[in-house]
């Protein structure tokens, strides 16, 4: 498209399609780099082109003749993102971010360096050294686990509440223990900050988790919090972005405790999952603010126009085989319900297979709306 | 997509683009039929496939295997939609009503036979005819003149004012002449029929055309009209499509005279550029109602949730070209402002490049934006 960049995404999964639907607005054409061309991005990206954003020749080839690389997961190895960085493509969230972010080790530790208030912690090389350390009484019971590297989708995780899960459900490899914290409320923010240092920030979101998936069941937009603690959740959220100086999305999900401490969790350095209302229920979605980021457009409005509720829509559990959808119909009578599917041709147990918003005048009519959605469609294999 | 049909679009431009934009949400396969594979449509198409939907076998070998075929225009070659229809190919909207909305002539005695309010008309088989009637005295002047096919975009209608005009401007071939309405306003009503019967209709926009080009250049929703005149406008609009058995979306016309009668002037049996704004105003978009209504699903609350104006971004006069857009960034600075480029390749004086809708808390607001984007982006060719 004439004056336009060429825009490369390493990563043709959910959020990759959905960057390439904000930028079908502009007609912008993106290129997309990823194993397998039944992904969720392939029909489109302009360029779906076949490789393993893991592999540094893949990601070096790819790169050829883009103006600009983005990323849809932060699981890769940066190497050719560095390389290419110096050699004057404009590679956002820089590889130096996205190195930090993907290490859960570092990333708590720039927290503790930065002063932003974050659960307390600890490193450990391994699951031994854990164990080891709470046989000397300098780690107590109970605490979480999170792997340094790789962790995604509630992968990655574990709450260790008693000596016996110290025996059976410790993760392997480099690690960090935090407290478990005293939570009242998940919440995530999403903040965009451009290449020339504008920022944005999106409505603070709530989650609800899946009691057995550990994945996010329910998302309300606006989350149900007092003016003070809200805007001390956004400023915390900006605060993480700037001292990160991120170009791009970051994602900040916070822990809200009982005695109204605000904390974060982690942060994603992408259009995220809590973000997926944006595109109904906000004056620019996620997506495109992400691509206004990085293109060094003037951020969008970001403003909530109308109260959301999001579910995942997951594979059930049990079923495993060709996605078939159940009660489709019935969903699409429900008013101001926006499905999202993502193509994906086999469905597992809790594998993410789309998503659904529902917008509605309050809050509990966007909730009611998709709890009705949750309970009339079902994701299974065919017979 | 598993369990979802297979359909097909006749024509790959704007509407056909933004049709799979909305099957993109379920990841609906498209398949799109057009002459030129830099046709806004043939990147978001699952499949583009280059033919010349007016050639019946291109059509015919197109539609093998499809089980659903739609048109994003009406001046098609109907022979084999017909013939597809016969075995079982679910063709919508059925090419008997494309056939009657597509000649002007059959549409306008169509009105006049259902008792639907329309300006008076006569049908003529040559210009030559009409310069004889109006010298025997048998039609005053001024009248509008319209071919009764092939008219778009302001093209194929003439007023005829003077006997000059009638010596220079008559345009040839079959047309009908009908009386130049006493317009206080353009109106238009898309409403949406499915398969089942089931009827949606969506708010009432008022559109201003272009002092020179005869396009609509201005688009408010929701038009400024008192409640009776709205709920006339919205119940003629949808008795023409009852009326019509219309499966699909059918975009109506209307004039509002100076005395407040409400007049169709013409149809179109598809997405419409008077519905562009559904995409962000409304609670469902008419490219997703269209394909609700030929799917045979359940059709989506059309409410509007926003008040809207929409301009067309036309090819700047006297610039002819490789498209360059001008004042991009401004644009993007502006809240609320949502361009939607079709990515064509060269740019016409008066050239459908584009549209942009801006919304705001009042149609004051969203106007004022509008016309704010439109004094800043220039779509020109590139030196």
């Amino acid at each position: 498209m004439s004056n336009f960049p060429k825009l490369g995404i390493l990563g043709g999964g959910q959020l990759g399609k959905m960057l390439c639907q904000a930028a079908s607005e502009w007609h912008l054409p993106i290129y997309v780099l990823d194993r397998d061309e039944n992904f969720p991005a392939a029909p489109y990206a302009t360029v779906f082109q076949h490789g393993d954003f893991r592999d540094y020749e893949d990601v070096m080839a790819f790169a050829h003749g883009l103006d600009v690389l983005t990323i849809e997961i932060e699981h890769i190895d940066t190497r050719a993102l560095h390389e290419l960085e110096k050699t004057g493509v404009k590679v956002y969230p820089q590889p130096a971010v996205i190195d930090l972010i993907k290490d859960k080790g570092l990333q708590k530790q720039f927290y503790a360096d930065h002063g932003i208030a974050t659960t307390d912690f600890q490193l450990f090389g391994s699951k031994e050294e854990i164990i080891r350390a709470v046989n000397a009484g300098a780690v107590q019971l109970p605490f979480v686990q999170k792997t340094r590297t790789g962790g995604y989708d509630g992968q990655g995780v574990s709450v260790i509440r008693t000596r016996q899960d110290l025996e059976q459900r410790l993760l392997e490899g480099p690690s960090l223990i935090e407290d478990l914290a005293d939570i009242e409320k998940e919440l995530a923010v999403i903040v965009a900050r451009s290449a020339t240092g504008e920022v944005k920030v999106f409505t603070t979101v709530e989650m609800e988790f899946h009691p057995t998936a550990n994945l996010v069941e329910f998302l309300i937009c606006p989350a149900a919090l007092d003016g003070d603690t809200d805007g001390r959740a956004s400023k915390l959220a900006v605060d993480v972005a700037q001292k990160m100086e991120i170009v791009g999305l970051l994602a900040v999900e916070l822990f809200l405790t009982r005695d109204g401490e605000l904390l974060v969790n982690e942060v994603a350095p992408r259009p995220h999952n809590s973000g997926h209302p944006t595109i109904e229920a906000c004056a620019t979605s996620q997506y495109e603010q992400h691509l206004r980021a990085i293109l060094g457009l003037p951020l969008g409005d970001p403003q909530l126009l109308r109260p959301a509720a999001m579910i995942n829509l997951l594979g059930e559990e049990g079923s495993r085989g060709p996605t078939r959808y159940q009660g489709w119909m019935d969903v699409l009578a429900i008013p101001e319900v926006h499905p999202h599917l993502y193509g994906k041709a086999e469905t597992r147990p809790f594998r993410k297979m789309g998503h659904l918003t529902a917008l509605g005048d309050t809050v509990a009519m966007a909730r009611q709306r998709a709890a009705q959605a949750k309970s009339l469609l079902r994701i299974v294999a065919a017979e």
